[in-house]
């Protein structure tokens, strides 16, 4: 057997395909924002960034504490003796009270009495290292793991491009509110062993990206049963459990491990992150917490693909460690977000746009279905098309999400400031009294639903533009008047 | 088809093998160190560690520098102004100041007057990362690159665990000082094609790891014309180029290129980090360059699972864009290290141990051949075994880089102080006068060879003790008295 030189492809398949996912409306979005970027004097009519799941909310705060605690850093004049140890440190653990830190921190943002051990820490180079570890741990090439929709769009990157595993939606629905039933992961598995892919676990997100939710206390106990009659493995994706603003309160999966012994807790494994709570994406913090040695083990070789720098070790060890100013950040934060969450949603009830109820997150699943001309995926991108280039807001469609139901889309709140929210709220104003000044010249109503259980309030009968609307769409047939 | 929960395997393959080619002597080292850590005054008979490739000797000069320029990190009072939009900052190009300073750094540190194009700048988990993600762009699983031997330990690691491609050895040898020629390339491919195993390129480190020697223009030539014959591509680990500490100059292959017109560029690929020439390995700054535009592309998605944390772009974008600085640092570093090397190369000389002639690295290449019971692999750690143990110094044996000949140690001379290697040096120097004692007193006599080409100076005619070296030895054989 010879190969010849043109025979065969210079690059591998993975730098020829699409694997990296970034083919998505996801991301277009993205690059629209990119090339056309608001800003409230040089560019007050570029388009606003509500595609980015970050938190700009205490970044002030930590700016401050950075200020006061000057030996938290290798940099000062306070810290700076510690620069040659610090730069030249590369051990895969970890700095020890970087670890300690990070498991102390991952307990108290809970707020659930959890101890987390720092032993089970692994540093990983953000939430994409982290889940990307876990997938190689945890699966062979071809093998799945369950994933209820709607889901985060980077997971078709993060788990699958350089694994070769695969993903397998559990299709959730919005008649209960997205949640995830037993009959639904029963027929996710079956589908899955139909299709004679072998599931090697389930992946949630908890809080959800992209609902904002937060699993309760039944749903964790059916899935940690299922995994465990299955004997496969959970990956419980927690970098949103510092965001939690309202009732209920986060309950993770380690909770549903010390009240329940017979689990097996081999099969569980966490994913972390700073990026979310902190609003620390630059620092490139993520986190495998697993319960299973091996896979600790395992995990912490492959973090040498992913370390955190040493100088973010050094000072987020620090600021971590200060008990007072964790206990006050995590409280402080927890108070903007609810109250950011709460102007945004209300006003956007206001113009007549309902968002699923929620009690976590940096965003909200917004319901747009009434503004589709036909309900497909083709017109839940239409629709957004005309949101990026009319509104010039860059919010995300929920089919980037794998939502089985169009109309549903992401809109990100705690990554922009009070002054873009304000005319990012007035675009969205303008935008829904044109459609309905449009719907009104044209003699249609059309009704939305007085309440919908889960969503919250939302101004009722709302006349409609026609144009946004198709005679196909199922909203339109059933509200036009005879 | 049905998999029911026992029939397979909980983990994935990668989790349960030996992928991650830890179980190496090279990495035993390490851990020998680990468990009993020399200490000058805590621990004075511990093992000293001269099996990690990391450079202690200027951060003295970046210590002094961050003292000077407190605004270049976000942690100072002059600085924290930007804590807020350097922290949330993720964008996988890097920070465009960063590139910049980077394409400028690595175009100095080589001194050969090429420019670098900060858009092929992508970031990576140090080197480490870099490696990986080349295989991953260039190959699919099972195909091969051509790796002149004796190699870095951790290729194997990096190159090989999670892509699933293979490393196949070039095999080069002591009689013309492990130079890679047209005829070792060529039976390589050949041996490859012969296996079956489709070869997609050839990597080499320049200057090399573990040899310390650099490549020269006729080899880069001969490189270049035989994988543009081939179609195949070349990496070009240069992590080490601004490590060289005397004549002959760094060549890169960028040189090459510059020079020859007719190369197809595209095959051209460069792994860089400041972690060796810096000493900053915790920062975990890596660098893919590649002339590839795809793989440019692919590689810049691929740096998702290991950017650089923002702070540390931030400071190093400012610290080496300081052109005054970085010219002294260069000279300064260049200085030390030549110093170190001639220092640690002439009193091993002293005992009696010769190594490779070298112009670059932060180790030698040291050939204790003549202290063999056998020359087999088994001989040659059997040895080291001993001189982990008896001398409680941590080098690493040749048979771990995939060396073709037993006898062969990498001893690193840059990562301790002046008094550490002092220890370490008497520690050879009572090792070697134990044995030369042992041997004469048995009324043996092992001549070595006055001067071997390419080799330090070395002192002649060391007897030795029978008790290190077999009668099955060669050496031996050729040397003991009739």
């Amino acid at each position: 057997m010879e190969f010849d030189a043109p025979n065969y492809p210079l690059l591998s398949k993975m730098a020829t395909n699409d694997g990296h996912g970034e083919k998505s409306s996801y991301f277009d979005g993205w690059k629209a924002y990119d090339s056309d970027p608001f800003h409230p004097t040089e560019n007050p009519e570029g388009v606003i960034q509500m595609g980015l799941a970050e938190n700009q909310l205490c970044l002030d705060l930590m700016q401050e504490w950075i200020k006061k605690n000057q030996r938290a850093s290798i940099c000062t004049e306070a810290g700076v003796s510690e620069f040659k140890a610090i730069a030249n440190f590369q051990d895969y653990h970890g700095l020890p009270e970087f670890r300690e830190a990070i498991a102390k921190f991952m307990g108290k943002v809970r707020g659930e009495g959890i101890n987390f051990d720092p032993a089970r820490i692994v540093m990983s180079g953000g939430a994409t290292g982290a889940a990307e570890i876990l997938a190689f741990c945890l699966a062979d090439p071809g093998e799945a793991f369950l994933v209820p929709t709607p889901y985060y769009p980077a997971f078709d990157r993060d788990l699958r491009w350089r694994t070769g595993i695969q993903l397998f939606p559990i299709h959730c629905e919005s008649t209960n509110h997205f949640k995830i039933t037993q009959s639904a992961l029963e027929s996710a598995y079956e589908k899955a062993q139909q299709a004679n892919i072998r599931v090697k676990g389930v992946l949630v997100t908890n809080p959800s990206n992209p609902l904002g939710t937060t699993l309760d206390k039944k749903t964790l106990r059916t899935l940690v049963s299922f995994i465990n009659a299955k004997r496969i493995h959970l990956i419980c994706d927690e970098i949103f459990a510092g965001t939690v603003f309202s009732e209920p309160r986060f309950v993770g999966v380690s909770k549903i491990l010390e009240e329940d012994p017979n689990c097996d807790q081999s099969l569980i494994h966490i994913t972390y992150s700073l990026s979310k709570v902190l609003g620390l994406p630059g620092f490139r913090v993520g986190v495998v917490y697993s319960y299973n040695d091996t896979v600790v083990r395992c995990a912490r070789r492959m973090s040498s693909f992913g370390l955190v720098s040493s100088q973010t070790q050094y000072l987020l060890a620090s600021m971590l460690s200060d008990d007072e100013f964790t206990t006050e950040l995590i409280a402080e934060s927890r108070r903007r977000l609810s109250k950011r969450h709460e102007i945004f949603t209300s006003r956007l009830a206001q113009e007549g746009i309902q968002c699923l109820e929620s009690n976590a997150g940096l965003f909200c699943w917004m319901n747009l279905k009434m503004l589709l001309k036909e309900s497909t995926v083709e017109g839940e991108l239409e629709l957004w098309r005309r949101i990026i280039d009319d509104m010039k807001l860059n919010v995300s469609p929920g089919s980037s999400f794998h939502c089985s139901e169009p109309g549903w889309f992401r809109v990100c709140f705690a990554n922009i400031d009070d002054e873009t929210m304000e005319v990012a709220l007035q675009r969205f104003k303008s935008f829904m009294r044109r459609a309905k000044k449009k719907r009104w010249q044209n003699g249609l109503r059309l009704s939305f639903p007085r309440r919908f259980e889960g969503m919250t309030t939302m101004t009722p009968m709302t006349p409609m533009t026609p144009s946004l609307l198709s005679p196909h769409s199922p909203v339109v047939r059933a509200t036009t008047p005879a």
